[in-house]
């Protein structure tokens, strides 16, 4: 350890499912006093085997440690474990890597601040494998304070980034990526299988569908543009030109006798603007589909 | 020209939209006799000053090279269009760079091969801007002495591929890019909404998306082997925990005013898979309600 490397501080982890395993070893391989918790007994064997303390009581699991990092299944699940050990988490901080909704990250650091105890919100865009490496990445929201305190402890973990004083934005942040990366894939599956037809493999179309799709993706920047302005005059590709290009391609899709549904829905949303008069604007317009459904 | 750059061989082009306009006129920058039809007259004045010859005559027109691309409306156009002078194609080869499904394709070809006409199916993935430049992809499609035989003329209009002997190969790579591309821009800007909501600026998210969908894509590649295969037994990210994911998603859209269709779709997708008994294979299944509408 050398001089700008600052004592690993104590942490406690709760909850030792696949993710909180993966966690809490993360910690121990930082060179953190980890302290661990887990509903189940007989989790924690590996993890005490490489130095992790397993703690019987929940209420000393937290008493260990100023950071409190809660991996469980869900909010109803948070509620329940927290209970009867909350008073516990007074002057502490709460690290929140359970999946949450930002309603439920906002209910839950109600409820926590209520006791005195700090909430940062988080959300982990990784599987357990990915843990403790840089392509591990966690968004974290809340007070930017909580985030500076505790950043060296969380770093372990992966790329940490703060995005916003709102509990909620985390969780925001990572629907947001992972609705992005669902609709690819369901593009690639669709692609995949029109082209299929043609006696083409996925792994052909692979190698042509990589490429593009990452090339096309940097056109999400200048679309942001008539987003943010919600201007969306444009002299060229505009929705009539992209309706019809969908439209093609449900056409082929139902000829060749695979599901048109994907591209049907993104053709229904172009069309949803078109009906209100838009026609000559810009197909980026097709997010106000999407993010005013009542017009 | 050196040595190795053969003379540009003559060209025709018939139709002169946007699209027919931006052709002729690559062809001209790369020094090819090129000469022009439209159905409507007047179109020609740019193309005819910097060189091109317009033909008042379709039959002329095709008469004039034994290559003849055709960029029209659509299947009906170009029926309507080459009816009268059909026979004028004889022993010459069609390029169809005309949008058509495979099925357009298989009975444009058959119709000319009726006059001894040789069929190459196209298609343009590019903007009449790109056109001429290396962005501009293009897949060509059919028998490849063709594809060979005018390479050099074709490649004139951007990078140009023969993706395969049947006429309507090339047809279904523009459709099956595309249809990626599309999902891929619905799945950004159903981020862009969500992460919108937290006041986040579609510009800011556009910075988390592009990175995060770009190295996410090349994951195409592991789910192309089970697309492959078949077989979609998996250990980890099963079909239960992606619509898990998913559903999730779809709660939190709700939550936050906005339209839940594109992730209620692909929850859907995965449900329908899930429901035929196999939630604990891979995600990569969902493919399968596409591909096998009928199951
Ligand atoms: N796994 C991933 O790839 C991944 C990725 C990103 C985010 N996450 C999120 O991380 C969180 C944990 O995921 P996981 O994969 O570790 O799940 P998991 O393997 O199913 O573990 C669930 C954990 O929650 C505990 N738990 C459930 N209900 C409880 C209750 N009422 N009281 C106390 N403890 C309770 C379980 O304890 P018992 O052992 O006593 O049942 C277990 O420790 C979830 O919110 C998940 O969305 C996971
Ligand atoms: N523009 C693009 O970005 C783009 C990209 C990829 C592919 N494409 C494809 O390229 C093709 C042409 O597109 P474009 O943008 O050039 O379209 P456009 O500007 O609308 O031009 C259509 C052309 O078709 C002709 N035409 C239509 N019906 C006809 C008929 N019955 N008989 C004879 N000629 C007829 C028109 O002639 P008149 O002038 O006499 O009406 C005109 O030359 C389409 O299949 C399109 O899908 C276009």
């Amino acid at each position: 350890m050398n001089a700008n490397s600052p004592t690993p501080a104590p942490v406690t982890v709760l909850g030792l499912g696949a993710m909180g395993r993966a966690l809490a070893a993360a910690f121990v391989a930082g060179g953190h006093p980890t302290t661990v918790w887990n509903r189940t007994p007989g989790r924690a064997d590996d993890l005490v085997a490489s130095g992790a303390v397993e703690a019987p009581e929940l209420s000393a699991a937290i008493e260990a440690s100023p950071l409190v990092v809660v991996c469980l299944f869900d909010k109803d699940s948070v509620r329940e474990a927290l209970a009867p050990a909350v008073s516990s988490l007074a002057g502490r901080t709460v690290a929140m890597l359970t999946t949450f909704t930002p309603t439920d990250a906002r209910e839950i650091s109600t409820w926590l601040a209520e006791h005195d105890a700090d909430y940062l919100g988080g959300a982990i865009m990784a599987v357990p494998t990915m843990i403790g490496k840089p392509e591990s990445q966690l968004f974290y929201s809340g007070p930017q304070h909580l985030f500076d305190t505790h950043r060296a402890t969380l770093e372990r973990l992966g790329t940490s980034k703060h995005v916003g004083p709102d509990v909620g934005t985390s969780a925001l942040y990572e629907t947001a990526l992972l609705s992005g990366m669902y609709a690819m894939f369901a593009g690639y599956y669709h692609g995949a299988a029109l082209i299929g037809t043609g006696g083409v493999s996925a792994k052909e179309f692979a190698a042509y569908f990589v490429p593009f799709v990452q090339a096309m993706a940097t056109a999400a920047d200048g679309a942001a543009e008539f987003i943010d302005k919600g201007d969306y005059t444009a002299e060229l590709q505009s929705l009539e030109f992209n309706r019809s290009a969908l439209h093609h391609i449900v056409h082929v899709s139902e000829d060749q006798g695979i599901s048109p549904e994907v591209p049907a829905l993104l053709r229904e949303l172009m069309d949803r603007q078109i009906r209100a008069g838009h026609g000559a604007d810009s197909a980026t317009r097709m997010y106000e589909s999407i993010a005013r459904p009542q017009g």
